[in-house]
C-alpha cells in the first residue's frame, strides 16, 4: 500500500482528496496536515465518521514526508513552495495543487502573485501535470504542478485545434463558468449562501485571473505561437462544475464533423476525455465528482468560428482528481483507480 | 412625510426595511445607521442604485433621531436596549427588532440572554408588536418590541385553538423550518453557500433556542395557562421562509371543518392572516417577499390530533414586513402601505 | 383607472404581469384569459389569495377587449398573432409579449419561427418596445411588439458603441446565461428541479436560437450595418435573471472611462439603465424583480477589445416590466409606476 | 461475476442502481429496461457515457431473467408484482424496490394503494429488506421487499426506544422531510425548478402517505403493540437527503447518555447506522450519496420526550444502496462493496 499524506486538509481539494484515496484500492492515507487545532476527521468532516480514523493536525512537512511515500499540497499557493523542497530533499514524491511551480518563467510568476518565488530551480523540474499532454514526463517526474481548474477546462478545449494550427491565435476568446466551491472556503459575505442563491450570477477578474498566464503558457506551447487569451470567469451558483465556452476563429475550412474526427484523433485512447457527438454539448451535472472531461463543439464554417464547449467537475478533473490521475501514472496504477 | 431612521441598516433586516419604507408612499426614509465605515447605500446594496441616495454610517442614536421622527431597531438583542432609551426619551418612537424588550419577565429574559438587562423600566411600556394579538396597544404604543419570526409562525398557528381552550397545554411540539436569513449575514463558514447547497437540511438548538421564552409567554397568554412548548428549529436550504409544523393535542371533539371555522373567526378583518381552504397547505413560496402568514390545518378527531402548519416569510412577516405594520397602526396609515 | 386584460395569464410572463400591475395605482385588472378550465386567480397563484378577486379562464380576444382598453398578450408566437388583429380593429391597444410583430422582414420571421405569418399589414405597424430606443414611437403606437429577454439585454449592451460606429461588426460574440424561468413553464424532464439542481450548468442552441433574427435586427438598425452575431445562450441553475458578456471588436482607440462615458451619455434620463462605475461589474441579483439594466464594461485597449457586460432580470425588463414601462408610455403615466 | 439486471432503470432508483452496481467488484449488469423506445445508456444518462455500453430498452422479465442471477426490480407498486413471479419462478433472486411486498397484510395494501393484490402468497415468504433488523432472514430469502425511504429513516430511528418498550405508543409523531427525488421523475408543473427553487418549503399528504402502513407495521412488530403514527412529509428544496424528526414520549426516566448508549448498543456492529455523540446532530448532507443512516438524539427527562433525529440520502439507504446492501447479505459479499 502507498502511504499518502495530504497537506492543506482543511480545504475544498484536500476534502475530495481524502474522499478519492479513501476509495483507492491501492493507498492508505497516513497523513492529515492542516493549519488548524488538532481534530479528528470525524469532527472536521462528518460524512467520514467510522469511515477513515486519523486525525488532523498542524503538521511540519518534515513529519507528514516521515510517514508518506507521496504527498498532495492542496495548499494556497506561496505555502506550497515553503514546503515542497523538504519533502523532495527527502526523495518524497509530491503532487503541487496550487500555482507555485505551474509557470515556468518565474518572472511572469512573480508578477501575476506578487510574491518572489522562492526555489525557483524547481520550476525546471516541476511537470505540468496534465496528462493527456505530459503523460511521458508524469510517469518519471517527482514533483507535479498540478493544473488549475480554469487552465484544465480550456487547454483540453483548445488543444487539438491549437497543435494543428487551425486558429488565428490573436483572438481567442474564454468565456468559463465555475461554481462557488472554486472560491474557495474562507469565509466571506460574498461566498454565503444568501448572497449567491438569490439568483445571483456574476463574471469578475476579467482578463486579471491569475489562471490566465498558466493558459496562456501552455496554449502558447501547444500552438508554437506567443498567445494571449482573453479571459473572462464567472461565477455560477451552483456547487461544483466549470463550463468554459471558448470561441476560436479559424483559419481553416472545417465543418463540426471534421473538428470533431480531430479531437477524435488527439485524444485517443484518453478515458477522461470524452468527445460528445456532433450536436451533443457538454452539462457540467455530467461530470459532476467524475475525472470527465466532457468536450462539444459547433463549427460555423460561413464565419469562421468555432465555438469548443467543455465541461469538468473543478474538484476533480479541475484539482484532487486530476492529482491523482497524475499519482495513478506516477506510480503505474490504473488510470482510473479510485476514480 | 414621516422621517425614519433605520439603525443596523447592514442587516438582513435592515436591508427588508430599506426595500419596504422606500416603496411606502407615506414615509422618507432620512438616516441609514450601522456599525460600518461610512459608504453610500448604492456601494452596500447595489440594487439601490439610482433608487435611494443616501449614505450609511456610525451615527449615534441621538443623531439618527435628530433627524428622525420614527426610528427602527434592526439590531442585535443588547444593542438595542443601549438606544432605545435615548431615543424615546427625546420623544421619538421605536419600533425594536431585537429580543430585548419582547420579555416581560426580566429573570427569564436575562437567563435565555446571558446578560443582564439595562432598562427594565422600559418592559412594561414596550408593546409586543403582534397587530393580530395587540392592535389596540400598539396604536398608542412609543416602544414596540417586533416579534421574532419563528414566534410568529407559531403564536399565530397556536392562537385560535389555545385561546379557545381547546388545547392540551403540556404537549405541544413546535417543528419549525427556517430559511437560511434567519441565521443572520455574519460570514461563518457553516453558512456558506457551499456548505449548504449540497443537500444540507439540519435541526439545531433542539429545545434550546432563544425564541423559546417568547413562544411560551404568548402562548400562555392566549391559554391563560403556563405553557412550555417543544421546539425544534431546522435550517431548510433556501433564502426565506419559515414553515412550522404544530402539533396540538385537543381536549374537545372537532373537525378540520370546525376548527377552519374557528380560525376565520378569530382572524376576521386580518388581512394578512390568510386561513386556507380545507385539503390546502401553505407553501413558504405562497408568502415569500410578502407580508402574509399563511395558515393551513388538518384534524385527526379520532387521535384528538391537530396538525396546524403556518407559513411565512421571516423577513418579512417576521421581521421587517410586521414593524412597518406596526408603524403604520402607530401613524393611522393604511396596514397594508408598503406591504 | 385604466382597464387592462392578460391574455396568457398562466406562464411566466402573464403571472409577473399580474404582480406587477397589482401594484399600479393607475390600473385595474379586468381579465384574466388563458387555455385552461375556469379557476380562480388565488386556486392558479396562492400567493394572490385576498389579494385579487378574478376569475382565469378560457376568454376569446373579442371577450377580453369588450372589458379592457389595453390587453398584454403573453402568449407563445403564433398564437398572438391570431389574436392581435381582433383588438386592434376594435380599438384597443395591445402589448405583445411574443415574437410575432418583433421581426420587421416577414421571410425572416417565417423561416426562423417555420410558419406563415398571418397578418404581415401589422409588421410595419407594430412599434419594437424597447424605450431607451423607440420611446417615441411607442408613445402613440397602438400595438407594441415587446422585445425578447436576449435581446434587452444585448442590444442595451451594444447600443452606444455601435450607434458611435465604433465596433467591427463583423465579429460580435454574445455570451448570455439565462435563469430557468426564460425556458417556459411546460413541464418537461429537462427542467424539473432534480434535473438543474445538481450542480447544472450547460450551453444550447448555439446560433440557432429564434431571438437571433431579433438581435441581429436591431443591432443592425442601430450600427446601420448588416450585422449577423454569434450567440450562445446558456442555462444558469437559478429561476430568473440573464446577463450577457459581450465581446466586441474595436475600431477605434478608447479606454473603460471614455467608453462608460460614452454610455453614460447615451442612457442620459434613462431610469432604468444603470451604467456602472468603472471596476464595477453586474451581478444578476441586483437586479432581480426589478426594471433595471445594469451596464458593466472593461476596455483592453492593447487587444482592442471591449468586454461588455450587462444583467437583467428576463421576466421583469425581459419581459412583463418593459410591457409595463411600454404602457406607462402609452398612457402618459409616470414611466416608473408599479416598477 | 454476479449478473445483474435493473427494471425500471430510467427512474431514480434505477439511477442510483447503475451508479452503485458499476463500482461493485463482484458485478456485472447485463440488462437495463425500461419501458422507453430502445436507447444507448449513455444518451439516457450522459454520465455513463465510455463507462458502460448497453441498450436499455422495454424487456420482458423473461428476457430479463435470462441473462441475469438478481434481478433488481426499480418499478411503480403494481408493475413489480406483474414481474416478480415469473422471475421467481425460474429460480431469480428479486430484490423488488416498490411497495407491493412490503406490507404483510393483504387487506391493508389493498386499501392503502386502491388496487387488488395479484400474488398474495408471496407477502409471506417476502423479507423486508432492512438489515438492520432482518439480516437472517435476508441471508437466505428469494424476495426482498425493499423498505420505503421514509420508513427507513423512522424505522432506524424508533427501533431501540420501542424494542426496549420504553415508548408510549399511542402518540408518535413524525415529522419527516425529504428531497424532491423522492418524488420521481414524471414530469409535472409542481416539480419544475422554478416552482421550488423560489423559497419552497411544504408539507403534503399529512397522516395520508402511503409509506405509513409500512411505518406501522414494523412499528408495531418492534414494540409488540399497535402502532398507529402521525407523519407529516414535507418537501425540501434539495435533490436528496431525508431529515425525520421523531417525537416520542417516554414512558421511562431517561438521559440522553443513556438513551445514546441503549442505540449504540442496538446497532452494534452495524457498519451503516452511526449514533451520533451527544450534542452532535445528523445533516443530510453527511449522508448524502452514502448508505449510512445518522441518528442524533435529545431526551429532556422533564418532559418526558425524546426527540430522534435521522438522516439518510433518500436514493441510497432509502432505496438503491439499500436494495445492493440486501445483495451483498444475500449473496454473502462484504456488507459495504460498492456502497
Amino acid at each position: 500500500m502507498l502511504k499518502v499524506g495530504i497537506m492543506g486538509s482543511s480545504g475544498f481539494a484536500g476534502e475530495e482528496l481524502i474522499k478519492i484515496l479513501f476509495r483507492h484500492p491501492e493507498v492508505k492515507i497516513t497523513a492529515l496536515a492542516a493549519k488548524i487545532e488538532k481534530i479528528h476527521v470525524s469532527k472536521m468532516y462528518p460524512w467520514a465518521k467510522v469511515m477513515l480514523d486519523l486525525d488532523c493536525f498542524d503538521m511540519s512537512a518534515d513529519d507528514v514526508g516521515k510517514i508518506s511515500d507521496v504527498v498532495f499540497l492542496a495548499l494556497p499557493h506561496k505555502v506550497s513552495m515553503d514546503f515542497a523542497p523538504a519533502l523532495l530533499k527527502k526523495g518524497k514524491k509530491v503532487i503541487d495543487l496550487s500555482a507555485d511551480f505551474r509557470i515556468k518563467d518565474k518572472a511572469v510568476y512573480e508578477k501575476w502573485y506578487e510574491i518572489k518565488h522562492e526555489c525557483p530551480d524547481y520550476l525546471k523540474k516541476a511537470v505540468y501535470g496534465l496528462p493527456e499532454l505530459y503523460r511521458k514526463e508524469i510517469k518519471t517526474a517527482d514533483l507535479i504542478a498540478n493544473p488549475g481548474c480554469y487552465p484544465t477546462s480550456i487547454i483540453l478545449g483548445c488543444g487539438p485545434l491549437l497543435k494543428n494550427k487551425m486558429v488565428d491565435t490573436n483572438y481567442i476568446i474564454c468565456d468559463s463558468k465555475s461554481g462557488v466551491s472554486g472560491a474557495g472556503r474562507t469565509p466571506t459575505q460574498a461566498l454565503m449562501f444568501t448572497e449567491i442563491a438569490v439568483n445571483s450570477f456574476r463574471p469578475y477578474k476579467v482578463n486579471f485571473h491569475r489562471h490566465m498566464p498558466e493558459i496562456d503558457q501552455e496554449l502558447s506551447n501547444l500552438a508554437d505561437a506567443k498567445i494571449g487569451v482573453n479571459f473572462t470567469p464567472h461565477l455560477v451558483p451552483m456547487e461544483r462544475g466549470i463550463l468554459s465556452t471558448i470561441y476560436l476563429k479559424l483559419n481553416k475550412k472545417l465543418n463540426t464533423k471534421e473538428a470533431l474526427n480531430i479531437y477524435k484523433d488527439f485524444y485517443k485512447g484518453e478515458y477522461f476525455v470524452r468527445v460528445l457527438e456532433e450536436g451533443v454539448l457538454p452539462d457540467t451535472k455530467n461530470v459532476a465528482r467524475s475525472n470527465f472531461c466532457d468536450i462539444g463543439m459547433q463549427i460555423f464554417p460561413e464565419k469562421s468560428l468555432a465555438v469548443v464547449m467543455t465541461a469538468i467537475d473543478n474538484l476533480v478533473k479541475g484539482a484532487s482528481g486530476q492529482a491523482v490521475q497524475n499519482m495513478n501514472i506516477m506510480y503505474g496504477f490504473s488510470e482510473k483507480l479510485g476514480l
